[in-house]
């Protein structure tokens, strides 16, 4: 209505947004990549394709600012885990993959990413800033471990990071092998183990 | 030639078999599950697809044997780590995972395996038959590290196995980044440091 869109400024724009990013991230999980359309997406979210071409200059602007968005939502970053304890945390954020893996809505977005054949430019692009926007949440976490003199000095956050999704994503596109609760834990807990044994100390960069 | 296959009995059978596996591999690598046909795999390896029909059935049968002698193959039995140090032991291993991720024979080949849209239960099946092959041949190692005391009574060797290849293929499949020696070996040490900590042992199955 145009007096809530007055009342809040910005407030039609933003639901126009959603709209869009929402029906881009739907088509790109039932289609993938190379099926995903500025037309269909336009369809989908009952607007001007016009918009779109405006607004994210065409599909592959579009893409980037709905996969951004949707790895955002998904880390829930309004319950990022600091617990004051790293190992505590870590098992919170093995959790929060986990429910991204297996979310009805979630997990085909991921198996379209990261399971397509696709080898394109464009779908490592959109792999890449998932990864960065999901990665930026919560290596803080990790940071604040190291000041806190949780971890060993010198522990590269990253690589922490990197090790608690690893067995989650490795289950998930390789194994094909349920994912459970116990087995977040158990990639929380490798990684903490590692990182407590100083494995991600860097200072070694050989290669 | 006909002598020699007579003075070796069943060389020439053993010649067309691996003729064919071979033809059948290179086929998947280069088309994909659903592109590789008995037809193609047939002319490829220069026989007759009636061969193929009579001793494998058809496509499905000949890709299981195909993928689980690649698996085979690419484990290099013949150099299996026992070093007696499980450390170690684990290290060679992801250096030999590290090897198949990153030949040029065998890459595309994970990739048509993992990488592939395909969600169908035939690629599911193969999958299967792969990580079965592969994880057969590397438990015994860790099997052998707990009788000997270097790992904690109780730990799962299958879970430490998993826990060495998921880094990897979270950089190959995932992250899409350098698969170094470096990586290979922070992905054993993060293994064997959760081993000695005893994340891998048994007897908390909650779920």
């Amino acid at each position: 209505m145009v007096d809530s869109a007055r009342s809040r400024p910005g407030g039609r724009t933003a639901r126009t947004r959603t709209a869009v990013l929402d029906a881009c991230v739907a088509e790109l999980a039932d289609r993938g990549y190379a099926g995903t359309s500025v037309d269909a997406v336009a369809a989908r979210a009952g607007i001007n394709k016009a918009t779109i071409y405006r607004r994210w200059g065409g599909k592959d602007g579009l893409l980037a600012d709905a996969v951004e968005t949707f790895a955002t939502h998904q880390a829930h970053p309004e319950a990022l885990p600091d617990t004051g304890d790293v190992d505590e945390d870590l098992r919170l954020w093995a959790r929060s993959v986990l429910a991204t893996l297996t979310g009805p809505t979630s997990a085909p977005v991921i198996r379209a990413l990261f399971g397509a054949a696709g080898d394109s430019p464009a779908v490592r692009d959109l792999r890449r800033r998932f990864w960065r926007v999901r990665s930026a949440l919560v290596i803080p976490v990790v940071e604040r471990a190291v000041d806190r003199g949780q971890l060993p000095p010198g522990t590269d956050p990253e690589d922490v990071v990197k090790h608690v999704g690893a067995p989650l994503y490795y289950r998930f596109l390789v194994l094909d092998e349920p994912l459970t609760p116990h087995a977040a834990d158990q990639a929380a807990a490798t990684a903490a183990a590692a990182a407590h044994a100083g494995v991600y100390r860097s200072g070694d960069p050989t290669d």
